[in-house]
């Protein structure tokens, strides 16, 4: 089974990096971009039967920081 | 309108973090795991109308690296 992990900063909190890719791509000449934020994109190869609760532990001590950040996770059996 | 760029290392490319994620998690305790791969996920907020040609050079051109890493672009309008 695979699973797909997406970890965001979130919404209250500034995201420097993405700011910086915003303007980069404006200077390339794409003028309609409004915003852009950048996040961590996991994608995890497990022998089938791993229960989805002991993902979700992994994601929330391992894989993000809950202060500053969300996680989503997708389970592919 | 909405763009998600996901940027993965190359299969042939070694991913020392994702191996390294991959040993702290058997370390939690999750045996069963098998591989980890570690990417970018942007998300981009964009004014109507853009054109997709001109998303795929902001891919190419700034966001992913083409020698190691590939990039898939969905566009939500």
């Amino acid at each position: 089974m695979r699973a797909t992990v997406i970890v965001m900063p979130k919404e209250s909190v500034l995201d420097p990096q993405g700011v910086a890719v915003r303007e980069a791509i404006k200077h390339q000449g794409l003028q309609g971009v409004k915003e852009v934020r950048i996040g961590k994109f996991m994608e995890i190869e497990l022998e089938s039967g791993a229960d989805e609760k002991d993902l979700h532990a992994v994601c929330r001590d391992l894989l993000s920081n809950p202060v500053i950040e969300d996680y989503r996770l997708q389970v592919h059996p």
